[in-house]
């Protein structure tokens, strides 16, 4: 069993990614936050962090877990129209009442590093250019990293979500894989997710892919990011468990995590470099 | 088996949709049309027809085949701008050079009756409101309207198409079912949709579903409009083959066809009646 790890490849990365964002205008990243997770607010820190690591600036803009929808949406329209930032993204989780996609269509495509306004999606899912969102362009990178084939395989994706599970179908198409979308309500997942050559689990239920949801060989990789009682991450895949039955697993942490954010740095630069 | 026929459906429809028209504002359907095909222009000749029936005005601008991108797209920004248009359709084929999910982009999405621009198909994934392509919605309707239960069960669309194959894989996740699309790179292709509860034929290719791509009992909906020889249509599903083993069976023509047409006119109305 191979272990599909993230960090060298989300290395490889910032290194490519500041070598961008020293080539062009100095890149700047504008991360829109609206409540007091404490999970949420970590991951904001990570990204700024890595962001100066790499060269990008980094505006953390912080409303308050009591902004309302109204001031989300001008916050974002406001940073789309201003010409020194290039790359906006809208954390969640929102304030009760506020809907992360109806508020995304603020943010203008070409600054829309996350892919998380539905014009993005829909520019994907027509194969015009667009900004996938991060965590589905790391699952991708991981699969041409290790060098998975995807032409005519059969890819399962567990979780329908419009950040993750929606969006990595149209990127697997697109990559000439047969996909099947599983959710909470299929109906004897192990049945379907056993038929997977690649099987990609992104519900956030830890420990929900055990080894009799994988057929002998296959590759999994586990986008799940769900906390544990001791303050680390777990995925949703059964690690010690599937290690036995699959081909080759992503660990988490490590895996898809470091990735997704060593990507939204680069959509960033290239963002800021665009004509 | 039963066959699931659109005519009834198409019939119900168009009598709903005439009442609507006649509710609201006088509709009014633009179809830009760029091409000589004569099946194009046939069906443009068929929606016009068939919106007069039902009380909408129709407009068919003709830019003939050597039309450029750019007047084509300047046409649908006009369209689009036009306080008296409610519904704006790009028929294709489209001249060489000319996307028609590039220029889609100019249909108001308000008036985007046929889902066409790709902000439409990121809403529709999204689950955000917004006019699906009328085949897709075609399809939903049928199934509807012979009750076709969708909650948990395995759908398998064959065909990735931007205007069928892809948008109908998110209307049917959206009902819960689970959902996997498969195309002209998919191995096997007859082992996939042999476990399909729900198979739908979206590829335009005569016969290329038979009997042994079908699960005993499997409801099966033919998008396929192939010409025949003589002048007429056929599907991409074997009918006497599949036949003898599917539950339920829609025809070519007399299926998804009508109630495709029908759709599109329920579209327009509901935009000339939109707030």
């Amino acid at each position: 069993m191979k272990t599909l790890t993230g960090r060298d490849l989300a290395a490889a990365i910032r290194t490519q990614t500041q070598a961008e964002s020293a080539a062009g205008p100095q890149p700047r990243l504008a991360v829109v936050v609206a409540t007091a997770d404490e999970a949420s607010l970590w991951y904001v820190r990570s990204i700024a962090k890595a962001a100066a690591g790499v060269g990008i600036d980094c505006d953390v803009v912080d409303l308050g877990p009591d902004a309302t929808p109204e001031q989300i949406g001008e916050t974002l329209t406001r940073l789309s129209a201003d010409p020194n930032v290039h790359g906006v993204m809208l954390q969640t989780p929102l304030p009760a009442g506020a809907s992360a996609q109806e508020l995304a269509a603020a943010i203008d495509p070409r600054k829309d590093v996350d892919g998380a306004n539905p014009l993005s999606l829909g520019r994907l899912a027509a194969g015009l250019p667009a900004f996938p969102p991060a965590t589905a362009a790391a699952v991708m990178a991981l699969l041409d990293h290790h060098e998975v084939d995807l032409l005519g395989r059969r890819a399962v994706v567990v979780g329908r979500s419009t950040v993750v599970g929606k969006p990595l179908a149209h990127l697997l198409l697109d990559r000439h894989a047969t996909v099947t979308v599983c959710h909470s309500r299929t109906r004897d997942l192990a049945a379907v997710t056993s038929t997977a050559e690649v099987l990609v689990a992104a519900v956030g239920r830890a420990g929900l892919i055990g080894a009799a949801h994988v057929a002998p060989g296959a590759v999994v990789i586990d986008v799940g990011t769900n906390p544990t009682d001791d303050g680390g991450l777990t995925g949703d895949v059964d690690f010690d468990a599937v290690a036995g039955v699959a081909g080759a697993l992503t660990p988490v942490p490590g895996g898809v995590g470091p990735v997704t954010t060593a990507l939204l740095l680069r959509h960033t630069a290239r963002a800021a470099n665009l004509p």
